[in-house]
């Protein structure tokens, strides 16, 4: 990125965007606004801004006395609640960096997240101990754990093998109520997230203050966030900043909701929290969205959710739930995509005034399915494999690229990670997709399951999902496999009901794709086979499909 | 400012904030949205955000081959129109300074202006010109001035007594409609205002790339702008970068309205024009929507400007006028504070939900009337003669003072000007003001107008709306009087009514005054005099009042 001089201004330039100056602007204005937060025993706290920023400054104080400095780790292991809320402006308002660590994470890796980020404090939930016993022991650098005990229980009643253990309540008790917070230089880290990768060690990205405060303020403007929102915290704090919901509702003084610990066995609680604290704007996932649908359903009195935002990001929301919120509640499902890697909103899906007179109702919502327009502040390319721009024609797919000051830029401390990033400065996604002329971008595979053949690209989900539209298929799976001409490829692998064995034939299969698909993109061979190989959480394993049949077309 | 370093961050902070990608990101979201504007001949234009980039790009390159340099200050003299919009993002976009004039100073203020900043490069309106022949001859560094043309014509037919000019249309026409924009510093300047103080010689602001950028995500916040809304530039955009609305709109999407040419006797067309283009949200003053308003009562059908949000600056806004639009048609008008100094937004009045619970309708329409809050991103003080916060009663007067990446640092080059700036980076507007326990504003009067009395301040604003509300009374003036004691010393000067002279003693006003200010508050002398000096604008003459009283105490 080569950057030009111009004149100088006599702007304040050297004022640090400072994710502390949110909070701190925002007690100002906002201090009587409430925050509500399920407690880890289930039942429900109430305070306001003001509470929580006098115990923000006394956590800030009392991590100071226990030994944590400016630009130290602090990992944090916690669920939803307002001492995880209280954690994400006091670590890093006192110049440290809140390292949140994925409590779904295996010890192994999590102890390796917790050495490779020199992490010495640990902040945990005492329902989360049992994480904490099998990694402390692997981590020899940890000084000390502070522990958020469940309501009213003392340090000395909980139950640990760990050593040098510290009540969370009793540290903030002990604590000077008033902080004078630095001001941090802005390019300092205000907390780092690792990446969950399928393949290799997780990546650590250090979000700067910058960072977040500008991705705040994305957040803020892309949703229309305001003091008279309610906003719950449903994405697990731990999960790329929570996805920026948190510091966004406080940069707007939106009331706050925090949904504690649930899992999806226990969406139910989830459900109901949404419901009787009348939120108005939260983030998810399908697999939250589909059974807080169902528990409307199930009402007797539906829930008027009209002007609800519901930003939904993982995987594409089905048209089915989005309808139904819409028909149901009024609630608006929204479709968003980012990556831990950019803290993370890259894109979102609303509907453009004139695009809304252009569509009929079934092309809106096919619409809404997609990822959505990048948001302002971010250059988003859509390449090919030279990493020239593909055409914004909704269907030459090309690998998405991303820039901009919420990007991470390299990742912390990784040998050969560099060739994720280009020489001008866009991060590789390893997402590929679709850029429409509209500007709506839609996911279709990744980098690594698209096969390339004679320099094109040929999308493994569509034809998987192209191929699972003909009758009598159950489910199908199509891989790239190394072609001596061609360099991939297309294998296409088809399971079928079993009163049809027999019955279909490959040809039948690429007559069919023959429909949506180009002549040299039909699969060479087309096998029936009983089941598709999967992963321990159900999704297609094309690595092992790839090894089985990896010298299929060069043998 | 002392900065703090933390631990370094992986995110791409080296990405500058440049208003270049507020147009670049926005017209690839929002291309098909409409700009319309008065012409300078009245006539309306309607192009699209795709449109007008076209003609930003054409410009910027147009002007390279005029000679225009990265840096290189270009001066425009222009009123509202879609070509001084397309200054707003084309001049800075290719890296020089966009340096807005004040179409309101005298030729020789002009003169020293354009010599003060280096500009060598002019842009006019042609129904401008008179001013550029009068300020040109004084300025014999300018190499080239810029018509925009009435519509149609030709720069042959245009009478000028200036050299070296071209016709905006022409240059625009022979350009290449591509610009490959550069990436600026973020500490570049991108335009530059001169404030017009009542004394000594206009300074100057340059405002960095940075400063505008975060200024406008602060007003897309605060106004809750988005693109479903239609945003009328009102305020003249040589005015403290028109306050930033037409950025702002941009950034969201907003449907653009430009004013064109208005002066005071043409309001009509301006109300007219907003009326007619059915405008959500717009900026402007007391002056502006009085008339307004009363365009809006002549009308036979009142029209629905339900969420219609018109910010309302430069003097207090009176309830009458806030009332009327909101019975009449649903608008709200919103007080706003700034200046040239701080791009220009510094506080907003928006209710608080929970203010709105606690106060009756006459409370909230007085809490209407205050500056209101400081918007998040900025450290608003309000403090004594020491520099000590003062406490925020509502009641203790005390000088306000802005910290934040849009409030001026410095002025350029302006030797002596050091004192308006604290050695932590604050500024000190000369805006004397109170702070209530909400954090609501109110400006009660300049520091120079202040009385300091033994240490305290007394509000001369304060005493003078006290007095006219005395029976009798038509008109009065208070300032302070140098006294060997107590530094200050307060005098009022009263005009009573033709029938009431001589049965109103000084005493009268006194004990009338003893009801809401403390005792050693109160004149010193009550002079009944048959008029106030006033200025040639109608404000009075505190100038003429101290030198005339200028040793009553102290002889």
């Amino acid at each position: 990125m080569d950057l030009i001089k111009g004149f100088p201004a006599t702007s304040q330039d050297q004022y640090p965007l400072n994710v502390t100056n949110i909070i701190k602007h925002s007690v100002r204005n906002y201090g009587p606004q409430e925050i509500a937060s399920r407690r880890l025993d289930g039942s429900m706290f109430r305070y306001t801004y003001a509470d929580s920023y006098e115990r923000m400054q006394r956590l800030a104080n009392g991590l100071k006395k226990l030994g944590v400095n400016v630009g130290d780790r602090v990992g944090v292991l916690a669920w939803n609640t307002y001492e995880n809320y209280e954690i994400y402006f006091g670590v890093p308002g006192m110049g440290a960096v809140m390292l949140l660590l994925n409590l779904r994470l295996t010890p192994q890796d999590l102890a390796y997240v917790v050495e490779h980020s020199g992490c010495e404090y640990l902040i945990v939930d005492e329902t989360l101990l049992p994480i904490a016993h099998a990694v402390v022991p692997l981590c020899p650098q940890i000084k000390a754990v502070v522990v958020i005990t469940m309501p009213g229980k003392k340090m000395a009643d909980v139950k640990t093998t760990l050593e040098n253990t510290y009540s969370y309540e009793e540290i903030l008790a002990a604590a000077d109520p008033v902080c004078e917070w630095p001001l941090m230089e802005e390019t300092s880290a205000y907390a780092a997230c690792y990446t969950t990768g399928t393949t290799g060690k997780p990546k650590g990205v250090y979000y700067s203050h910058r960072d977040v405060y500008l991705h705040s303020l994305c957040i803020g403007m892309n949703t229309g966030m305001s003091v008279r929102d309610t906003c719950c915290q449903i994405v697990p704090m731990f999960h790329a900043l929570g996805w920026g919901l948190a510091q966004a509702a406080t940069l707007v003084g939106s009331r706050i909701v925090l949904s504690g610990m649930y899992t999806l066995d226990t969406l139910d609680t989830l459900s109901k929290l949404i419901v009787d604290e009348k939120v108005t704007i939260s983030a998810g996932a399908p697999a939250i969205f589909m059974p807080l649908l169902e528990y409307i359903r199930g009402l007797d009195e539906k829930p008027d959710l009209t002007g609800v935002r519901l930003l939904s990001g993982a995987t594409e929301p089905p048209v089915a739930m989005m309808k139904g919120f819409w028909d149901l509640t009024g609630a608006e499902i929204i479709h968003a995509y980012g990556a831990t890697e950019t803290t993370p909103l890259v894109t979102i899906n609303r509907l453009m005034p004139w695009l809304e007179k252009e569509l009929n109702e079934d092309q809106r919502w096919e619409l809404k399915k997609k990822q959505g327009f990048a948001v302002g502040g971010l250059d988003v390319k859509v390449v090919d494999a030279i990493h020239k721009d593909v055409a914004h024609d909704g269907k030459t797919p090309g690998e998405i690229l991303i820039r901009g000051p919420w990007i991470t830029g390299k990742y912390h401390n990784a040998p050969g990670s560099e060739a994720q990033f280009t020489a001008d400065g866009f991060w590789c996604s390893g997402d590929v997709g679709t850029m429409d002329q509209n500007g709506y971008l839609k996911i279709t595979d990744r980098v690594k399951d698209v096969i390339k053949s004679g320099g094109e690209w040929i999308s493994s989900v569509d034809m998987e999902n192209e191929i699972i539209s003909f009758p009598d298929v159950l489910d199908a799976a199509v891989v790239g496999v190394a072609h001596p001409k061609w360099q991939e490829r297309p294998l296409a692998l088809v399971v079928l009901r079993a009163d049809a064995k027999g019955k279909v034939s490959a040809d039948d299969i690429r007559d069919h794709l023959a429909k949506t698909f180009a002549k040299w993109q039909l699969p060479e061979d087309v096998l029936f086979v009983d089941e598709i190989p999967k992963t321990s959480v159900g999704k297609t394993d094309k690595k092992v499909i790839r090894a089985d049949h990896h010298d299929r077309y060069s043998s």
